[in-house]
């Protein structure tokens, strides 16, 4: 089954919990509105990409991965659009969970991702339960404290922000877990991965930035400019727009080359420089030369 | 070791993952502020007494199920205070996370809070990891959609509640987690332990309606009143002082009888005839007759 439906899959069977009668109905709608229409499912495209390239034995292990990262990441959405946060009316293109459902069934749709995301994976290792705990010990510590991205999203609460943490907790753990559970879930080494999510999930980071500035609000389905708006750090503010599109195509690079031996390697390298056009179009490194 | 040490160790244990250098300070503080010091501990006492009750064969895994409930319990009670939900000043004697640490950290410890009590339970697990989907799925549904405390939490955001099902989920979910993943960390057959969770969990629910009507606000930790305040559903309303005070007694009665065979039964009942007392003290009976 091709990547895209497979993860529509296992994330529709996800949500499905929440159709069960004597369910809330408000909490219900927003868990779902918060997964679906998605944006770009890179995480969990990543997951799968990996796993592939290492032979993906388990496919169901490597679903539930996957699912399980897109779930949190939707979480984290839900609530750093909060109005105590960055107060976003709209993400996706359209209206932000809190504006739709209100605040309080926000706060909630994002605690009940985080735990669905943990009952996914569950569910879904049942066939392999010996991966089951390493799964959820690389999965959890991308999220929690003292380095996931909760804890990205508290160093926009500090006075004194440690950017490369900052970035590294917020954006990079994601990654690298995406890049590390592909592998776990198909019984691969996990250590070799690491790099390959790390430089992943930093390009994408500056290729956010890069959007933030250079992107049209309607194709991003979020307004543009947050970054100046909120005073956040940002690789344009701090190296420009060429600077940072040339950052990005270094750490695109990195990625490619840290791709250790595996069946499935040239092929993922493929998916990655489709996946570099696709995050930074080429009208976009015209207009930064 | 006396359960109350147990369970104290085990939590400073978990939380203790805030200390690493690189944890954004004020996530870390108010993360051990929400767990230290603690409440009555009810959930994971209860976790343990019947995790005692079965053998305890593996104390490592029951402190790590109980760990994981409290740390729910605690998210939930961070969530639970925020401005949109009860506004609440204090809790457990002091200031609550978000009029100490901001709106903004509160709703992040929350998160963060969940995560480490899945992180929690597979550290512990590891002892007997065949025990750890089982004791995830328990948890984790305890907490979760469709039934769990989040689910409960939203019923307060629906124009018409279900009253059985919101008190259900919001308060008995976890009393049942407690009890069940306690028999399964003991290596215990689960589902007869589902009876006394939910008799115990409505029974607590009962008293703390009871208390917030007749205790001193001072020994309660919190202000009184507050289901009168928020119009919340509650036994005191629904069947006066006297009626709430009879049903408590029956529920803490049927628990005691549903506790089923095994080897530590009779110090499990009186341990719950201690808590008995301990929930609704004479006074207070006294006063309602």
């Amino acid at each position: 089954m091709e990547p895209s439906k497979r993860i529509e899959n296992v994330l529709a069977n996800a949500v499905a919990l929440a159709d069960a009668p004597g369910c809330p109905p408000s909490l219900a709608a927003a868990v779902r509105y918060a997964v679906f229409p998605g944006g770009a499912r890179v995480r969990p495209r990543l997951c799968l990409a990996v796993a592939q390239a290492c032979g993906d034995d388990q496919p169901a292990v490597a679903d539930a991965a996957a699912a399980a990262i897109e779930l949190l990441h939707c979480a984290s959405l839900v609530h750093d659009d909060l109005p105590c946060f960055d107060d976003a009316a709209t993400r996706r293109g359209k209206p932000s969970v809190h504006k739709a459902y209100g605040e309080r069934i926000a706060v909630l749709a994002g605690d009940a991702l985080i735990v669905l995301a943990f009952h996914t994976l569950t569910q879904g290792a049942a066939a392999a339960p010996q991966r089951l705990a390493p799964l959820l010990m690389t999965i959890g510590r991308s999220v929690g404290l003292p380095f996931g991205i909760v804890a990205g999203q508290a160093w926009e609460c500090e006075a004194r922000v440690a950017l490369e943490e900052y970035h590294r907790a917020k954006t990079g753990s994601l990654f690298v877990a995406a890049a590390v559970s592909g592998a776990v879930a198909a019984g691969a080494q996990p250590q070799a991965w690491r790099v390959l999510g790390d430089s992943l999930g930093e390009a994408y980071q500056v290729a956010d930035d890069i959007r933030d500035v250079a992107d049209d609000p309607a194709l991003l389905g979020k307004p543009v400019g947050q970054d100046e708006t909120h005073g956040r750090p940002s690789a344009v503010r701090e190296l420009g727009l060429e600077g940072a599109v040339a950052r990005f195509r270094e750490l695109m690079d990195t990625a490619i080359e840290a791709i250790p031996p595996c069946p499935g390697a040239q092929q993922l390298a493929g998916l990655i420089q489709l996946e570099a056009k696709r995050l930074v179009p080429r009208e976009i490194v015209r207009h930064a030369a």
